[in-house]
């Protein structure tokens, strides 16, 4: 089975475990809306990447581990999405979770995805209980205190805030725990595969960058040209798109030769490169191929 | 160490060990106001008379177990006293945490009060790790969907809905969660001691409603008539006084008669009446003693 339709089949267990036991079915509605129809599921297949590269010899692991990730950055979307943050009316082409089925519901499936997140670890762990501990303390170190998507939101608050710092934690912060938790769902030591995340992180958020200046010259399918009417930090606008599509592909190199030894090394730097490329608009990404 | 001092302890601990390392201040002083000064922490101090009854082996277990339960409760209370529900100004005394942080900190600080909820349970349970999948579980089911506390919160958000089993929902899942978690952080099945936590969560609702009705008896310290004024279900408005004080009396008893069989059985039926007693507005307590 292909890494999306794991992550699919995945996800729809685990909404359809807590959803289908006579609870409230507005929330169970809000929660589903949340979910599908899918993104670029891009941090859990990045995490099952990295299980597959760790000779991952529990795949249910590295399944909750990788569904856990993307439920955890859906109910960050829900709750970004709200007035009192980015007052966003549409994600993914249709209306936000809070335009469809109003603020109190909003706020309640982003809490319940957040706990169905850590659940989904556990239900997926129960061949490898040691791994259980690993995985939940990764999860939660990535969304909360002091650096996680919680803390990343949160210094937007701050009157002396570094909008800088800002990016890296909210961007970076779940990128390397798809990393570490595909390692540790493989019973492999984190922390060694924490900067590939990291990079990769950053390298995401350069190609953000890039697309939010230059969609002229692409179909991406979302607003542009926000970070300079908001005032926010642009690698593309502070370096021209050669130099950030430059940096891209130096943090794209940064990140494959920070992959630890493994047994799939050499296939995980070779995946690493090649979809660094595909996070570019798709007539810049031809040019750089 | 009394529990109270235990319970504090732990909860201090947790909030330093994400609060000191450079993440935001505005949010961590805002999940700080959420936990102190304290309530009557009564879900935490009910885990670990559990967990004590059941002969607790690892007290560090039980201490991460009740202080997860009450920051779940924290968090609950951060996210309904927000405009979209409650729109409360006061709690405890002071202001809610949106008044005091404004609503984006709110949102931020109730979310990661539930991270540092599951992150607590791990950081105790590291000499019982074959304990953590359990409590996690818990925790999670008292929380989430389709019966935990965010379950019974949208109920209010349905066109058909069903106020008593919301208010059994909200209030029973932590009390179950509570009496639950003490079993299984001293490695006993968790599920027998669910009906406990339902009684006791049950005679706690009566003791409020009492409360609501009757605290021109006796200074509660909040807003009184609040049932009869927004139409909601209350038992002291349906019963009269001596009709909920006798219903008060059964649900304690039946909550002692369900305490299965452990080295502390005795003790902890007598602590059971002797608790749900002191439920009542001072006064009241004063005649049914």
């Amino acid at each position: 089975m292909d890494a999306i339709s794991r992550i699919e089949r995945t996800l729809s267990a685990s909404l359809e475990r807590v959803n289908t036991k006579g609870g409230p079915p507005l929330l169970a509605a809000a929660m589903h809306h949340a979910v599908f129809p899918r993104g670029a599921r891009i941090r859990p297949r990045l995490c099952l990447a990295v299980a597959a590269a760790c000779g991952g010899d529990d795949p249910a692991a590295a399944d909750g581990a990788a569904a856990a990730i993307e439920l955890m950055h859906c109910a960050s979307l829900v709750h970004d999405d709200m007035p009192c943050f980015d007052n966003a009316d549409l994600r993914r082409g249709r209306p936000t979770v809070h335009r469809a089925y109003g603020e109190p519901l909003a706020v309640l499936a982003g809490d319940a995805l957040i706990v169905l997140s850590f659940q989904t670890v556990v239900w997926n762990c129960a061949a490898s209980p040691t791994r259980l501990g690993p995985l939940v303390d990764i999860l939660a170190k990535s969304t909360g205190m002091p650096s996680g998507i919680c803390a990343g939101q949160a210094w937007e608050c701050e009157p002396t805030k570094d909008l800088g710092q800002y990016q890296r934690e909210k961007t970076g912060a779940l990128f390397a725990a798809a990393t570490e938790a595909g390692a540790a769902s493989a019973g492999v030591e984190a922390e060694p595969w924490r900067e590939l995340g990291m990079r990769l992180g950053e390298a995401y958020q350069v190609a953000d960058d890039i697309a939010d200046v230059f969609a002229g010259q692409a179909d991406i399918g979302k607003n542009i040209g926000q970070d300079a009417a908001n005032g926010r930090p642009n690698a593309a606008l502070a370096m021209g798109i050669q130099g950030a599509m430059r940096h891209l592909e130096t943090l794209a190199e940064a990140a494959a030769a920070s992959i630890p030894a493994c047994p799939g090394q050499a296939q995980l730097q070779a995946l690493t490169l090649s979809e660094a490329r595909r996070l570019l608009p798709k007539d810049l990404s031809l040019t750089a191929a």
